[in-house]
């Protein structure tokens, strides 16, 4: 059976969202055919302004609105200018905000060097970053790459190209995730954690 | 931190779909951000003609293409009209259809008799399915409602109503389902499967 192009149409867009297969696209799409409190119009708004709405902060490459040079974070005056925390993504920002107790600033690199992907150096903002480093007056970098082989293999080049700066350089903790069990942790988490072994104080 | 307002409505717009948690709404929001090939775009437009570009078939309530009166189904030559597959949901016309073998129309109740979510025989397309077999030449009805206490209630209802008429009345098997495992099927799929058993030919 052909269904009617407006299904087709709505499937086939969900479909390319990732996460998303046939099975879901369509349930997704026969929901909102139900649904009669205006979802599928307020969604088709959102997404028509998404783009057209936000733009990226000129000094940390996070998304802010459209129109302002600076996200909230780098505009505010509370916020550490020193202290310089190097994520890969927005979303990053995002789950570190979420947190609370950081008070410092950040930096978005917008990936992580992949040479797989074929993502080099010169595709992430690191010549911003070190153009920031040189201007401001930073005191510590945070590279909070993700644990990953691509993660790691930014944050060991950009230790590198920070090497001759007078700043301190560190990394988050490798270790168990709270919450975690030692049973079903994986063998480079474990090995990771007990490298990293503290002192009971 | 305060999201940029329009990451904020969407990540609220794609949080109201069904399985779409906080967490899946803002991978997909950051998603479309970095997608350069006008998926939000077209997922946009899609959405905003999915009810205008929609309809009824005023058969059988399956869902068409809007300005037609009939669906696709209860158009064609080719299909039986003497034999109705009554099912729940127009997703369900779209598993028949790709299953392939099935040769007569369909009836969409919208829904099923379910008392705790207070939906009664009245809010579905029974009224319309009796007065259709009154006027149709109908020699089978196949209930294919879901095997769930919601699907068998209706079924059993609908068994009830057509009891007047002449014509023959079947329900879809129950068993095990194919590439299953005995070991780990329900108690129930068991016990029909055993209560269903046939002889081997």
């Amino acid at each position: 059976m052909l269904l009617p192009a407006p299904i087709q149409n709505l499937m086939d867009a969900f479909s390319r969202l990732p996460g998303i297969g046939p099975k879901t696209a369509s349930r997704l799409v026969f929901y909102l055919l139900r649904n009669n409190d205006h979802l599928a119009q307020d969604l088709a708004q959102a997404l028509k302004v998404l783009k057209s709405g936000t733009a990226f902060c000129k000094t940390c490459f996070n998304i802010t609105e459209a129109g302002r040079e600076h996200c909230q974070i780098c505009a505010s005056q509370e916020r550490d200018g020193g202290l310089l925390c190097v994520v890969e993504e927005p979303m990053d920002v995002l789950a570190f905000e979420r947190m609370g107790g950081y008070r410092g600033k950040y930096h978005v690199l917008h990936g992580a060097i992949s040479p797989i992907e074929g993502v080099g150096p010169e595709d992430l903002k690191i010549r911003e970053l070190v153009a920031r480093i040189r201007q401001e007056n930073v005191h510590e970098i945070i590279l909070a790459t993700n644990p990953s082989l691509e993660g790691d293999a930014t944050a060991m080049y950009l230790d590198q190209q920070l090497n001759g700066f007078d700043l301190q350089i560190t990394r988050l903790a490798r270790g168990l995730p709270m919450g975690g069990d030692i049973e079903y942790a994986d063998q480079n988490t474990l090995l990771r954690a007990l490298a990293g072994r503290q002192k009971m104080n």
